[in-house]
């Protein structure tokens, strides 16, 4: 190391902590946390966080840690809120949950007893619907790699719908419904100017799409009954949301017109927020960072909610049929972060504590292997143990992988911890357990809370599991005996 | 959206468009691919690329897509390179392979067999090394987040060397040793101004490292015999090399002086390159993503060799005690990404192609679920059916995910692809497994290639497996039968 990058090295250093503390006060975000009663956690004096009466601690004391934790209630209110008909409506949306969110049979079973279908996106999603019980008539079947095998099943079972991800998966359904001998109902799956697209749908604009739907029309072996859109960037506010239904109610008015089409179904994606969750802006991430700033949280009151979504998407298209002097189609929403997110907790305990020069590592039992998102999105964190104490302490909360991009949280403001405290990472329920993988460490159990009543949905892992797809051949060689070098 | 912001857009384009074949001419980097027969790959007439004699194309006929496929003998000579005494040396390294890295039992016992020796980072993966019979002096235990029963066992096992990551950690060691009655061999993990450390290590810079050794020195519980470093950055060349390894041997010296503390062991960590794999620059890809050019491929030739890395250690090691006229001590090496990144690759299929406005997406059965790493480095893609062909075709390869994401090339010039296509995706044997996913698609299977004959080392992930752990009940919950909205 020359003694220039050391003279600059230290300068940077000295800036960085002359700054720190000023910009801190300067910049500090109107809102760091969101409260813990948002999600239905209580404070009992002496027993910390509680979720229906329960101690989130005793949990991990009975059931180990790390842990999930699914709030039954929650998704309940979630689903009824998804499936409620809009106070002045004769009809409501048909509900079908994307699976690969929160892939958990336990909670896909209990959506399911409520009344909500399954999007499905690969073979083994739509084999999980079928094996969970699910009529065919509650499946929708997406996605760009749907196997063969699973699209004859689809169409011999008689699948709600069947969407072709991009224009050329027509001719493959075509060619299949002709073997299987079954006309299914199958949607085109468009892509609007607002959200992303990519590898997804084929464009409305430049009349992609309408071609798509010709040659779905111009097929005797389909029935062309939908159309599916999702947006795909994150549905936050009224505008995300209406700028995105006009382009796919346009587009219905053109199939109308250009081949005489009324759709029966349309199927409006995903796409709505977790209100407590938010992508860190490049921004606020660097500024944590480099000067310990606090990320801001997002206002839960600023994000639209589940019934004003579903009050807008059925106001926007019964008035825009209405307009028309046409019957409104049948909709289809396909929630995944908005039906779980919320509803679920990662319990996680502080390994070790290791000090440094400007800050401490809090190595928990849970990092990237099972809670991948917080890399980018607010996700808040609480001290179940005390949940009240001043947080003054800052942390960089780190999982125990060996990798130093296994940061949770890179300055976390939180009351001093000890070495076996517990914390709980809030909104684990999307697309923690599907990223989650089993590196160096076995994968966590899944427990569902119901009215104060525990049930076991998954298992932790064991060092046995880890194992159990390996040759039993490889897993007894024998020792080397190696010369020392 | 409005106008304005549809003029912004269509302007950007048409300079995109209009730049993207002069900055593909004037900026095309010197080197695009690594040739096939660099990793053994032979291209036979009408059987495409072959491995030792056997069709690449065959072993996804015959053992599903995707596979990744490991080549033993590639393997063995890596092994053997590490293990190797440089000439005129009287003695080389001792060699652990980093679990965490390919944590294959197969993979690993193989190694085990060549002698090569275990460096674990967990409970999971101390358990492993003993479960394949590994004898515990040949077995090292680093990690932030040791459990205490691992540690425990550690210790009454009497393993080769277990390293405090932190300072803190010395006190348990100490404490678990007392109850255990033996005296664990231990080491400090310290880390130098080389490379990152983060959580990981104690600051030789300071004073903290010496004071962790006088720590460790103080307890009567512990015997002190090593000391553990690991630069974290990739090491490509020999500055990357020496200038890590002359810290750690200055702190040697302060040992010595400070302490009377003579190392029987210099642990040197990990952090070796493989040669055709590297981290993709920021320019690089946004070049690549804007205006398609080319991501340059690494040159194998520029980088330090297994060969050269390890006369390179021993003689800096040699030299700096024999100036010293004292013994030197005993040298671990804990190579990971340079012992097995380039003896594997992934083989997965075209499932489908997706025209677009500018290019083609080619949709692979394998994405970011079982090749994360690809995202963020180069790794050398090859056509198994048509190597030779032009490569004249640019194409988007994405996974079967559900999010643009899941992309591995943003734009790849390849022979022009056909639905079945099979496609390698080479140096999968460094932190593919390990990052891998069950997301929406069971994982692949993994099979041997030794002098042509071919042994599955791992079967396939089914879709029974990807429930095994979830409660019987929750995956027999009866049908929803809702009324339709």
């Amino acid at each position: 190391m020359s003694l220039k990058s050391r003279i600059v090295g230290t300068a940077k250093r000295q800036v960085k902590q002359t700054l720190r503390p000023v910009l801190q006060r300067a910049m500090a975000p109107a809102r760091t946390a969101v409260p813990a009663s948002h999600w239905g956690l209580e404070h009992r004096p002496g027993q910390g966080l509680c979720l229906e009466g329960v101690p989130l601690k005793d949990l991990v004391a009975r059931h180990g840690s790390p842990l999930h934790v699914v709030h039954l209630a929650a998704l309940r209110r979630n689903a009824e809120r998804f499936l409620a008909v809009p106070p002045g409506r004769a009809g409501g949306c048909e509900v079908y949950y994307s699976y690969k969110t929160n892939p958990v049979p336990g909670v896909l079973s209990y959506l399911h007893g409520l009344g909500v279908g399954a999007e499905v996106i690969s073979a083994y999603e739509m084999w999980l619907a079928l094996k969970l019980g699910v009529a065919p008539e509650r499946i929708v079947y997406n996605g760009p790699v749907k196997s063969e095998a699973s699209v004859r099943e689809a169409i011999s079972r008689g699948i709600q719908l069947l969407a072709a991800n991009h224009a050329e998966e027509l001719a493959v359904f075509s060619r299949l419904a002709a073997e299987v001998g079954r006309r299914p109902r199958v949607a085109v799956r468009v892509s609007t100017n607002s959200g992303w697209s990519a590898q997804f749908g084929t464009p409305i604009a430049g009349g992609a799409a309408l071609r798509a739907y010709q040659q779905a029309c111009a097929s005797k072996h389909l029935d062309v009954v939908g159309l599916h859109a999702h947006r795909g960037e994150t549905i936050r506010t009224e505008g995300d949301l209406t700028g995105f239904v006009e382009s796919v109610l346009a587009f219905t008015d053109t199939l109308h017109q250009e081949l005489g089409l009324d759709l029966e179904v349309l199927d409006l994606g995903g796409s709505l927020c977790t209100p407590t969750v938010e992508h860190i802006a490049e921004r606020d991430w660097r500024l944590n960072l480099t000067f310990f700033r606090d990320v801001p949280a997002p206002d839960p009151a600023a994000s639209l909610s589940i019934e004003r979504y579903v009050a807008l998407v059925v106001e926007m298209v019964e008035s825009h049929y209405a307009r028309q002097g046409r019957k409104r189609p049948r909709i289809f929403l396909e929630p995944g972060r908005a039906m779980t997110g919320d509803t679920q907790l990662l319990l996680g305990r502080v390994h070790a504590l290791k000090a440094a020069e400007d800050r401490a590592y809090a190595v928990l039992d849970a990092g990237i292997n099972h809670a991948e998102c917080v890399r980018n999105e607010y996700h808040q964190l609480f001290h179940v143990d005390r949940p009240d104490a001043p947080a003054e302490q800052v942390y960089t909360v780190v999982g125990p992988i060996c990798t130093p991009g296994d940061t949770l949280y890179h300055a976390k403001r939180l009351p001093e911890l000890s070495v076996g405290d517990t914390l709980a990472i809030m909104d684990a329920g999307a697309y923690f357990v599907p990223f989650a993988t089993s590196f160096s460490y076995p994968q966590p159990a899944i427990l569902a809370l119901d009215g104060g009543k525990e049930q076991l949905l998954r298992r932790a892992e064991t060092f046995d599991d880890q194992v159990a797809l390996d040759a039993p051949a490889a897993a007894t060689a024998t020792a080397s005996k190696p010369e020392a070098a």
